[in-house]
């Protein structure tokens, strides 16, 4: 069997971290950005060096198959865009992957070729649009096309007029999933983001499911008052409520379940002043787990001592659902193909749940699906820092050939 | 001997209350804003329609006295300048029922009239620029005016220009402690701003001494993550250092001393991403008592417990002295004039220290200077709530007037 070329590979990621690429080795290529087009388009001239056909569908997902060949295929890929100041490998590492193992397979004559599409999806990471995996959703068929009518980005730019700028019409936006049915099963590659393979010794992991992800944003109303003036037993400090339950927070939640996390990634006092006891804290909580019954317990274990601890201190709480992502299990067909592919590269097959979102999930809901991961050096990601090993990129792009082929002899 | 005009006073506090009066309650005159500029003129006309000489200093300072009289005076007097949408009372209350009594003394006639002089300090707040009470200092000959120069108000306009605006000249600022040498004693009339008095049932408060009050910024450093993929074990979260620290303030300040009172007014972690474990942390403490060395072990407890905590999470902490006030005790000789005012009114002689900052606290340290307090309904101050009853207003003022005379008569 042939094998992929890691020079090559490794010289394309290279070249596409230095699109939109920083002094810092970080990349800013957010979603419809110049700078992520002109990755896509990047991608796209790369493919067509390769004799793979190009196509970029109605979200400006950009896809490769063979010139003549008209599916079902195996899809694989990740997504092309970046968080701003991100890292170079988070969504690009599997999209490149994926053009290094085609092109692999249709240098090689390898008539499987013809089985295989290739994808680098659009807005994967919602920090222009809230919502995020936008292309991904457009393939599925299930995006909310009314709420993107009406929004706008985080400048307030109309998202119409930001499509229309890259080229695109949002009212014909979902003409993206006419494409499918086409699609039979889906494999990403992508790195850990985390710090548990890296952690535990692990080259490889096959991704048994995507944790849900649940969001809230919390208000906790006290009395605004003087704090000179003011003693400690009259106060009904707002902020002194939320510090109390933010503290609280991790035992709580691993109390519920040792695999749980939160997070409470944002916290404001009102109005803010030095000399002023806080009237109103407001802060926002998430949530994750890859079984929704569990979600529930630790969302609603947090609300009960919420609401205790401001009975206790004379402040009222309001609680605002931002979101609520359902767990993602992967294919339990693709999973057993995948821990034999690793045990064929010579690896100890570990399985993981993942507690990033991915395309992958998306995908999850239509078509058998799985994911690969390979680790990241000290779990950073989201961050100029991210990055993994040369050795481990080589081996997950050998691994993604190997399981785009284990995956197409089991599903059919 | 004559008594102040009740009515005169509440109407002249409810004409006031108009000028940046908010449709709440509240009021805005910001220090030198548009609104705190027209409430000067509205002071200084009102003097001149009683036959008062105003006069305007280069601090925006607006005294008052008789024509033709020379000093040494007795002063009496607060701030007009108030916080954003703060109360009607705070500051205003002490200015105006100052005019009301050398009102009251000069159309009687009473030759003690010549004796007094009233005041309505600029910027005793400290909120558009943070050291506050720059009207006093600048009495005093205590501002620091090469810190001044380079300033920026709270919207990064430089205070030179804001001073501009307002017909003031920075340089020439100083220029406002010529007249320190024309005082021998200060008295200030204000409202509790607490619930304390309220909450003993006492009517006129003698104030003993003014709390010192220590201002830091403390900015907690640890690692900013991706909070799906990060293990609980394996984060270094600034923001649940930072709730943990804000969570056991209030104990720690207690176990020090029971007076002493503590308050972290602002919140902030960064970069506040719902799904980002916070890479930094940032919030202000501020504690106060009337004993510096009761300050001085409180900050101390609470520094070597955040360091603690921050060894635990695999935090580093970073604290940044924002200003240390000294208390300031009141005369003797004055509150033992005070006291016994009160007890001429047929009023219980109540001794407090104040938790708030008052012009009072500068002008202590250069003249025999005392305090009285009226109750605060509900204790609130800062707040367009912020009120006391009419009768209490009234019986300030009728307080002040016996207490700039009785002070008179044993400061020589």
């Amino acid at each position: 069997m042939s094998d992929i070329n890691g020079e090559r590979l490794l010289a394309d990621l290279r070249t596409l971290a230095a699109i939109g690429g920083l002094p810092d080795g970080g990349v800013d290529r957010l979603a419809w950005s110049e700078h992520d087009l002109a990755g896509r388009r990047w991608f796209a001239e790369r493919m067509g060096e390769a004799g793979i056909e190009a196509r970029v569908d109605a979200a400006l997902n950009v896809f490769g198959h063979l010139p003549g060949t008209g599916g079902p295929w195996v899809l694989t890929g990740s997504h092309l865009d970046s968080v701003p100041n991100g890292g170079r490998l988070d969504g690009a590492y599997g999209a490149v992957a994926a053009l290094e193992v085609l092109r692999t397979l249709a240098e090689s004559g390898d008539p499987f070729a013809e089985r295989l599409e290739i994808v680098g999806f659009a807005d994967e990471e919602g920090v222009r649009f809230e919502s995020g995996l936008i292309g991904s959703l457009a393939l599925a068929g299930e995006l909310d096309i009314e709420r993107l009518r009406d929004g706008l980005d985080w400048q307030g730019v109309p998202i119409r007029q930001v499509l229309a700028g890259a080229g695109r019409d949002l009212d014909r936006m979902l003409e993206a999933q006419q494409h499918r049915d086409s699609i039979k099963a889906f494999l990403e590659l992508h790195i850990e983001q985390g710090p548990r393979m890296e952690a535990d010794g692990i080259d490889l992991a096959v991704v048994t499911g995507i944790v849900g992800v649940h969001r809230q944003r919390i208000e906790i109303q006290g009395t605004q008052n003087h704090a000179g003036t003011t003693p400690f037993r009259l106060r009904h400090d707002a902020g002194r409520a939320a510090a109390r339950a933010a503290s609280e927070l991790r035992d709580l939640i691993q109390g519920v379940d040792a695999e749980a996390v939160a997070n409470i990634g944002s916290m404001g006092f009102h109005p803010g002043g030095v000399n002023v006891i806080p009237g109103r804290a407001q802060f926002t909580l998430e949530v994750r787990h890859p079984d929704e019954r569990v979600i529930g317990e630790a969302v609603g274990a947090f609300a009960t001592r919420l609401e205790r601890i401001c009975a206790e201190e004379g402040c009222r709480v309001v609680v605002e659902l931002l979101s609520s992502v359902p767990p993602a299990p992967m294919n339990e067909t693709v999973v057993v193909a995948l821990e034999q592919v690793c045990t064929e590269l010579g690896r100890r097959p570990a399985k993981l749940s993942s507690g990033a979102g991915h395309d992958a999930a998306v995908l999850s809901r239509h078509v058998p699906t799985g994911m690969l991961f390979v680790p990241s050096v000290g779990g950073l990601s989201h961050s100029p820092r991210e990055t993994t090993s040369d050795e481990h990129l080589v081996l997950g792009a050998q691994a993604l050939l190997r399981g785009v082929r284990a995956v197409a002899a089991r599903i059919k």
